[in-house]
């Protein structure tokens, strides 16, 4: 079973700099990339997809909350109905660059405080679903595996749309399958080696421990780099040599 | 011969409204949506595309500078590539409303201050047919008739892009086939029925009296209403109403 | 004992309007003034300020959150500290154009979204009292009357500043004395004749009927006016004249 | 006679970090920290001038256009009395900081693409001048030395303002005075030691050579580091050794 290696890019804005997609993305096989409201912007845009397009890394869009000042982390109440315009919004500039670069938008994920937002709201994921299916039938959705995703889930494979579950290589987890939040203790794995080994254990579809030691099975099809992270390209090289060592191949979602 | 009548339509944002979108669109073939820079919304655009498809109307782009508190109307100095690329950015944006209405984008035209920019620059026109041709062959460049169109009309037919003309009839024209600038005494036809006028001699491609009183003929595929202005839709109606007892088929552009 | 009537004002942007503050203007005591994060611009502020000023009105500072599109109604997480900042900026911003208008801010009230989080948040609240304090002591603070700002008053009232209860008249309350939300049945007073007469009976310190018919007694310092309303002006008059009309003097906090 | 030496600090927005100021304040007499329109965020704002104000720097405000993306540095028309109203804005935004800190705004340097716009417009001059002065008669005004900011320093000067000289020490002149413009052949000066040597002369009122050979004599009050500029903090520190080494003072202008 290929597995998919996805990280977020394009997240850098006008003189402002974040992440090394030169490094990171020839590392990965595909990339959800920032639409303009949390980040990124028309050239940011437009280098980004151009980049992946070399590479011939499946490209996504990363729509967020219009929140640059925020990075699209602050929970905010939107509408339903106003989330749907703004993804449709967010999918239509990136599908633009995406035909000028002679490639096809592959999936949708929502970023920052959006990501739990749709995966946990009926309403909301029910609009990203919305939006995402009046831009074409081959567009997946991208959203966390197991228990956190369900809704989203759900709702996506409702509207004929297929899902791609998403875990965590450098986050830890609860043993009902929803990540330790940012902040707690132990959130967040920092030795590269440790999450490599969790790459592959996730890869093979073999239990990993939570954060309480219980093992907690993940059936994932893509595992998330954090671009943003310092040490992302380091921890992307270490993930990527363990699962070929053990035998996986990579490959974006079919 | 056909004329189109257009409107710029769709420049509300958030609580703000300008514009009576609802009647105005029903008197125009053809409408020039604001993407979100200078005015406009993800909500806006989809409620103005949608209005846009129920009424047979045809739809474009009108993007603009990204400077929401000028309207998009302070000229400012951009790089071309950078132009292409927020004017690649505004075009999907508002494609993907399109898309999910159901109707396909027909035209681009600039807005504010790069609508004289784009006609009058050989470097900014050439970056505008760029962004437009990557996203398909079947978009017309809409620019001002006559020699202040002269720039951009070349780089469109070279690029192999048709260019659709486009007359003022509320705006005084120089004998040279420029318009007398916003704030010089003159410049704005406020009667509606001098403006239904010379929309019918342009429509019949006799020249019209420029500010001097000198004739200035002015080839024009397509008529234009600001939607923002005061009477804008007893504007429309006069000269739609003008066209038709002249005998004149009002259709967008072919 | 007099009683202040208050408007939210200045809430235009660029070219687009809301409200008619010079006719609602005059009519008051006091204003809000928005201070361009949610709406307004600097040009707005100025203009605000200028007219307040030469009304003999009290100006106050009315910041929201950063969400021009959604007016500063949606709900969102802010860290306390981050408000703190963001509440200090916008006092600061509007104080300059005070000074240079020659008169002073009196009072800090936080806007839409805003309104109620400060009023029930107790760490929202202390960051709102702490950024008002470090502009000036003599600044009151402004919030929901009755319980649904015991938060916020005891917060202002423990730093040492003033803290001045606001009243809706244009709004039900429940029997607890919180407003009836928006969106349910019954929470807004349509009726410019009755928002008059429960101005009256609360400037008098009379209970007023909840949307249950039982009595609420409201103890409040001003009475507010929405200025982006239909119908703010007429409503604004009724209430002005009802009040003089009732013997009330009309002054803003002491 | 003592000389400043300044930087540009605060340009942080966000996640988006732009050099770094826990090294270069320090180094330095004042800093002109960004009010939020080009860079710089409410926290970003706190948090610099709190630095500023422990290691004793003096603070001025840096206003710029309201231009994120582009960094301020693109040019564009701006009506001078809207330009007015957003320096009085970012002016005020940035005092109320400085209150908080317990310090008083110094300076106003206008930022990038209004830098030279305010240097060489009589109209935006006069705009600058008269936000600055509703602001206080203490706040000084900073513009280029030489012919360059002549046109700024009699706006300054006939409303009784104090003009400082600002001179470059890593930036080529003509033999005029005017800067190379960046992006011709030698605009940059990338040696450290060399642009420590000129900062020397120019301490000690001896003329530089211009990028042509011939001497210009520049009489500058206070000494440019730019912030954002890779090698900032050695070159200032080289900057500052020199001056020291040479006998010169450093100190805020008087």
């Amino acid at each position: 079973m290929p597995i998919d290696l996805n990280a977020d890019v394009g997240e850098s804005f006008g003189r402002y700099r974040i992440g090394d997609d030169e490094a990171l993305i020839p590392l990965v096989t595909s990339v959800s990339i920032a639409c303009g409201f949390h980040a990124g912007d028309p050239a940011v845009m437009r280098h980004t997809v151009e980049l992946a397009a070399a590479h011939g890394v499946a490209v996504g869009a990363h729509p967020g909350l219009p929140d640059l000042q925020g990075f699209g982390r602050r929970a905010m109440r939107i509408d339903p109905d106003e989330l749907a315009d703004m993804i449709t919004y967010q999918i239509g500039a990136l599908a633009a660059f995406a035909r000028a670069a002679g490639v096809s938008l592959r999936h949708v994920k929502a970023h920052g405080a959006l990501y739990p937002a749709v995966a946990g709201d009926a309403a909301l994921a029910e609009a990203l679903v919305r939006a995402v299916l009046a831009q074409g039938r081959d567009l997946a959705v991208v959203g966390p595996a197991g228990s956190a995703g369900a809704v989203l889930e759900r709702a996506a494979r409702a509207a004929g749309l297929r899902f791609v579950a998403e875990a965590f290589v450098d986050r830890a987890y609860r043993p009902d399958g929803t990540l330790v939040p940012r902040g707690e203790p132990g959130a967040v794995i920092a030795s590269a080696d440790q999450a490599a080994a969790r790459a592959v254990a996730i890869a093979r579809a073999i239990a990993i421990a939570s954060v309480s030691g219980a093992p907690v099975p993940l059936r994932a099809d893509t595992l998330c780099i954090h671009g943003d992270a310092p040490g992302a390209v380091e921890l992307a090289r270490r993930v990527r040599a363990a699962l070929q060592a053990a035998g996986t191949t990579l490959a974006p979602p079919a």
